[in-house]
């Protein structure tokens, strides 16, 4: 007998019931060992529902039970997320957790407690939900080096930018309906400020660059600032705005930020709408990969934590995932680093000024830059997109821009290529 | 010591070779095993090239070699590549292949062998070459029911299809332009006629639905009579064209058939373009999940039988992966499943007919239905699109509207809804 315990009958822990209890059986069958769910732990009480055969709200029996082989923390939360954690460990259990705070945070100190203990600390369902990429990262693509990881990893901004551009709304109106919807939280900073994201990022380069990237370190812009106008401009000339968490490995260090940028329609990324979520990786041998998926909601979330269970009944890959055991990663800022830059600007008395702003923009920017003409809806704001430069280059030739034209800069947004 | 053979240096086992030259060291030391390859066997003289130390023309000195623990089998066609798998296996020896023939024919039979001796037989770039999707399916998604299965999964024909519409070209032209880069054969028969893609998901079906899926018995259609109008109707009503191998899963049976379709722009599968390759996978937790990256070039397909050798190293999944060992499965044709139909049709005398052929296909197709109108280029060829119906019911309808209408149906696709 395999007997789990789940801690946290949240929406993910009660998903993980779900299938347990619809699935053990099959699974039983087909990966030839018994398993079975045995409690699922909240405050809450759960008397009445379907999990009350299961329901404790006191942990001690859970970890006095010598039959709860792999314990399921779904509860969310650092500290006492955290502390499950390291008690299930200590204790000789598999733990299998969809909390990326406790991942990103801790990760390290629970990957070495569970090599010392014997057991595994998996963990596929912290970044991208139901998207099968942590395991794909470590194992399939391992004879890679990967080199560079864009993804869209939150679910909330990814609909809310979809929204705004689809629905012609404003940042406000749409994080409204995204909470209406149930896709935002009350208070969205997590979602919309790019905390979320950077997490997941540092949690996938971890694995991706076989080096510890701490998250605290990653470069934060969210998506407050995005107005519909922004869409529509970069709608007009080819590309999508994403809130992208990207991250590079160079022989200097890792560069790694979550902020909005354009990606060009041609770019599978551009086509990854309302609350999918996708992650593109760039690994030496295979080229682009890509994999997308449903980045939340209650089962295909369960589903990730049902597959790190069946990964510890089937013994793949005894060994834990090395990314965040070795040595930490050296977050850099790459000032050589090329982009192009998108730039909305406010001018004033517009009429007529087109030809020169147009000309302004080639000359500043050089020759593969373009002037995107003003807004439809609004005479006073346009926008531009400049050829290749490094960023300092970029502040400067903004500067000489706006003297020239006596423009403002508004917002600045990265072009991928 | 854990020692590699590749059989066959052709153009996916020297990227194996390369891989292994490169990364045998990092690879021994992520994985804590000390592995190297030893031979690389071919009929062709490999002296003077980078794999003259490995080089061999002897299969006997491969098979008689006891340091000799996996045997990677490269080379093309059925009947030696499948002799060389069983005789690898029953010597004990793990085998990876990348030789979806070999996989499709007879992977039931090599992988009762391989449980018999206590030895794996693994494919991961059998299908959908460095897109890591066996593995994924067999593992991260096991909790789910996968219903349904839609891959872009021939580089060659998407290739084609990508450039008749972006350099607004006829088949043969494409093709002719495909040979010349390297990315069609000479005789391009099993690419085009959908051969290929027909055994990659043949076997995907297999180990999604967990029963056998023979691949002689998937309904092929090919690409050659899209012609560059299609194209241009599809894109006008939001649709690329795209060569799609899907199957679905139902109570009665599996429906499985390689066929050009239309598919939404709203469908990520629509944005795959050139060489790559995607396979999108409807489970029953998940929702949708899609894979994509490259479908088949040296290094691509050579780093998924490389993440194949590591799965054998790190032991992960000790099973073998039972799909195709169950039982069979049967193969039907759904009649009562609806669709939307793409039809192209000649018509003479077509000015101003135009508001008649509107009213006529609403008349017959129902109020869903709607003319795309004439071709530009070609004011004899218009096409429509139908509302839902069975295969049934179309063929009746269209029969009436060429009654109607004098107009005479050239080409039938079905879309995707």
């Amino acid at each position: 007998m395999f007997k789990i315990a789940i801690l946290g009958g949240g929406v993910v822990g009660s998903g993980v019931a779900d299938i347990l209890i619809d699935k053990s059986k099959a699974l039983s069958e087909r990966f030839n060992k018994d398993i079975s769910l045995k409690y699922v732990l909240d405050i809450r009480d759960m008397t009445g529902t379907k999990y009350e055969p299961y329901y404790t709200n006191d942990k001690e029996v859970v970890f006095g039970d010598d039959e709860i082989k792999l314990i399921v923390v779904t509860i969310g939360g650092l500290d006492l997320a955290a502390d499950f954690c390291r008690r299930a460990l200590k204790s000789g259990r598999h733990v299998v957790t969809s909390n990326k705070e406790v991942v990103a945070a801790v990760g390290c100190e629970l990957t070495l407690l569970a090599d010392e203990n014997n057991v595994r600390f998996l963990y596929e369902a912290s970044a991208g939900g139901g998207i099968p990429i942590i395991r794909p990262l470590n194992l399939c693509l391992a004879s890679n080096d990967i080199y560079e990881i864009n993804g869209i990893l939150n679910g909330t901004t990814n609909y809310i930018l979809t929204c705004m551009y689809q629905d012609r709304l404003s940042f406000d109106v749409a994080l409204k309906n995204a909470q209406a919807a149930g896709y935002a939280e009350a208070n969205p900073s997590a979602d919309v400020d790019g905390f979320d994201a950077a997490r997941k990022i540092a949690i996938l380069s971890s694995i991706s660059y076989n080096k510890f990237v701490d998250y605290k370190d990653v470069k934060c812009m969210g998506i407050r600032d995005v107005i519909y106008d922004d869409h529509e401009f970069a709608a007009g000339a080819g590309y999508a705005i994403k809130l992208i968490a990207g991250s590079r490995n160079t022989d200097k260090g890792v560069t790694i930020s979550v902020e909005p940028k354009l990606v060009p329609k041609t770019n599978m990324l551009a086509a990854v709408n309302s609350v999918y979520n996708a992650v593109l990786v760039k690994g030496s041998y295979t080229g682009d990969t890509l994999m997308y998926g449903q980045g939340a909601g209650k089962h295909p979330t369960a589903s990730a934590v049902v597959g790190d269970i069946i990964d510890v009944l089937t013994d793949a890959c005894k060994q834990s995932i090395p990314g965040f055991v070795n040595s930490n990663a050296v977050v850099i800022e790459d000032k050589e680093e090329t982009s192009k830059y998108y730039v909305r600007i406010s001018i004033e008395n517009h009429d007529n000024e087109s030809d020169e702003l147009k000309a302004a923009t080639v000359k500043c920017f050089g020759n593969g830059a373009s002037f995107l003409g003003a807004s439809l809806s609004n005479n006073n704001i346009a926008a531009l997109i400049t050829d290749m430069c490094t960023a300092e280059e970029f502040d400067k030739k903004l500067s000489d821009f706006c003297d020239i034209t006596g423009a403002k800069a508004e917002y600045k947004l990265k072009v991928i290529n």
